[in-house]
């Protein structure tokens, strides 16, 4: 019997190996247990996870061989769920001493999705405080001194460190792609609305939207396919049809895509060695030019603070009256500050919205994607700070679809990202345009 | 040839005689235009209102009735808009000096659902300054010195003076209700979501519902289905299959329907004279108890206006900024006012929203409707007033549906209405239990 490392394997070459009957899934799980465990007691990637709760699920997979239905798209795929996403197999606590042990009684709907299409939920991974600032245990995996980013921390070190081939976080402002270009993986958080979040922490409604690490392109299209598409319960869910993304990013673009780079107003704080390694990029490759943002960014930074700000206030209302305590420093004086927020403020910046994101239709025009810097450098050095989201917050506010391309090291043996941002609601062609350039650069050296 | 006057008959009835070709449709809307123009130079229900527009439309019904198609549920019926609701045969002003003459591109999605039914749209019909306090020059046509009441004032009018047997309005706070019970008509706010306002003004667009004042409770369920069910633009719209309200308004309740009526806690500011007469009416009714409203209802009217000031400044902030001179002080007092509502504040009001909906829910396990004073007596004399609301705001907060039946005339010649109030999206139960208490009274008398 061949035993195989989900470290090494894809989700879909996994799969493959299981629906094959070349990985046996029982001794497979069992194996792999073991193997987190050990690696887990050093990142710190999940706060909850159970070996009888994994055994159990692979048990059951294992039973779903014998009956007539064909076996699911992630069939024995070992997924870890950030712990702000309802699970009923393990408690689910945002992240918050408050909420230790809270069991929901149902499934998120992505989890429920991620089920039937046969994942196994392997255990929730670490977020930050209610995924805001306050940092989790979880390290770098590639620098145990290093933060893995956040608020998605677990999700982007256990998919880093090869626990699992794919793990869900979400991002209101920062929280996929910093940590996935932090710690060297693929990351994704696709248009707002295209997941629904039924049964994920409300922390800001307008902004929150689920996002996924995985190794490759492929993994972040299927499992993102496997979870979208209104289930009639999220406000915010959009009502247009999923898009194949697995199928239309697997295709060869119709034509040879284009890509611009912008350094954004950001890029004076961006670290020198990534300065360079990034304008090295672009001069070495024909299908990138550069561009600048329009004036409007540096406002949406501003909009996107007013509502994060008054809707976290107003989330975590219920905790900041009954358990004041339970609540970090820094967030309590965070959520005092929202309190003089004024509704006309919220009210106009909720509104700019679909003008932020207006304003970059014209880019979309010429180009399959806007590259930017995923991060301003490689992870900080520090388990206090989970790092600055400045890199997203734009396109978290915009509601557009972005990417974390794990392309480059720096010499501190860190990873450093390429961010690329696609048109509202063209996230298929964003993923096949990304695949198209990694492969390029990966035929090219 | 007969001819017949839109004064004496409901919509569904002068359909009937227009498809039959008993009445024929050039020669009644010539008719009938001489009437209206003779009877709104006192009533002043319309502000556009223009023969070519209305004879174009007659010519046009003429032509359809020599194409293969069925005639419209709605064909040839003359009805007025409010006039913050866009049509693109007419302008579209709000109400407002700033947007005299603004003439929409595309007709509200209700517009064209009428439309498409065959209505003739007739005119538009005054309403307040931006649906809001400050009244236009409407007449009520029960005594030309009292106030028709608002911001729906020109469709009550237009209704209870025979112009039209239908006119469409819109409801925030108490401006469907309140003028119908002021004008002696039919007046419906079908629940929150049910009704699409894409080409609406957005005045609070978390309080926003469309109404109908009509003839018959028959009429107010055919045009409120009409106009029902969501076009996929208005983010309030209700997802929920539209009842087919006519046919079960017009069956027999499974059940004897029962009744409460209660006081609320505004009972006091009742008029004396209007609460005997509302004491009479339970008093001589065995399907109809007293009971008492929850605690929440008075917390429910303070949240209302915190939802609907804020809501207001933002809807109105363009015109604040470069058209101030075109508002009234009085709707610039309440905006500036509306600048130091908190987002916290405004968040903790529209959550509630359910949860008063909800605090009703064991009211509807006993009763088919709640019914309470329409309004706090008939119509005042006044026309720098269009009288308060307070009757209507807690079921308006509540997203509940409401009608007004037009039972009782004091003895100062106006008539009183009693509120029925049903279930969230219930609303063809109310309708049909109200037409059943309706029909026992006039069977009695």
């Amino acid at each position: 019997m061949a035993t195989v490392s989900v470290t090494e394997l894809t989700a879909i070459d996994l799969r493959e190996s299981l629906v094959s009957g070349e990985t046996q899934i029982e001794p497979f799980v069992d194996q792999h247990w073991e193997f987190v465990a050990d690696l887990d007691a050093q990142v710190n990637a999940f706060c909850s996870i159970d070996k009888e709760v994994v055994t159990a699920q692979a048990s059951d997979l294992l039973a779903q061989r014998s009956r007539p239905q064909p076996l699911g798209s992630l069939y024995g795929v070992p997924i870890g769920i950030k712990d702000i996403i309802d699970t009923v197999d393990y408690p689910t606590a945002y992240g918050s001493a408050i909420h230790q042990g809270r069991y929901p009684v149902v499934d998120a709907t992505i989890v429920r999705r991620l089920k039937h299409a046969g994942a196994l939920i392997f255990g929730k991974t670490v977020t930050t405080e209610f995924a805001t600032f306050v940092p989790g245990p979880t390290r770098n995996p590639h620098n145990l001194e290093h933060t893995p980013g956040g608020s998605s921390s677990g999700s982007a070190a256990a998919v880093a460190s090869g626990m699992v081939p794919v793990a869900i976080g979400s991002q209101t402002n920062g929280s996929v792609i910093r940590p996935a270009s932090y710690c060297g993986v693929y990351g994704f958080k696709p248009s707002f609305g295209v997941i629904p979040r039924t049964g994920m922490l409300a922390q800001s409604p307008s902004l929150d939207q689920v996002g996924v690490f995985a190794r490759s392109i492929e993994d972040l299209a299927l499992v993102t396919q496997v979870m979208s598409g209104d289930d009639g319960l999220d406000i915010g869910a959009s009502r247009r049809s999923p898009q194949q993304l697995l199928d239309i990013c697997r295709n060869e673009p119709p034509l040879a895509p284009k890509f611009c780079f912008v350094k954004t107003p950001w890029w004076n704080k961006v670290d020198p060695q990534a300065q360079q390694v990034y304008e090295d990029f672009v001069a070495s490759n024909d299908s990138i030019v550069w561009a600048e943002l329009p004036q409007v960014v540096e406002e949406a930074v501003r909009w996107h603070a007013c509502i994060n700000e008054a809707e976290l206030l107003f989330s975590l209302q219920r905790e900041l009256r009954q358990h004041p305590d339970g609540l970090s420093k820094a967030l309590k004086d965070r959520l005092e500050q929202a309190r003089s927020v004024t509704t006309i403020d919220y009210l106009l910046a909720k509104d700019r919205i679909p003008h932020v994101a207006a304003a970059f239709d014209e880019y979309f025009d010429y180009f399959d994607a806007i590259l930017t810097p995923a991060a301003l450098g490689t992870a900080p050095h520090s388990l206090e700070s989970t790092g600055d989201p400045i890199m997203q917050t734009v396109w978290s506010m915009a509601h557009l679809p972005s990417l974390n391309l794990p392309l480059f090291r720096l010499d501190n043996g860190l990873p450093l990202g390429v961010q690329a941002v696609g048109k509202a609601h063209d996230d298929a062609r964003l993923l096949r345009s990304a695949r198209w350039l990694v492969n390029s650069i990966a035929t090219e050296s």
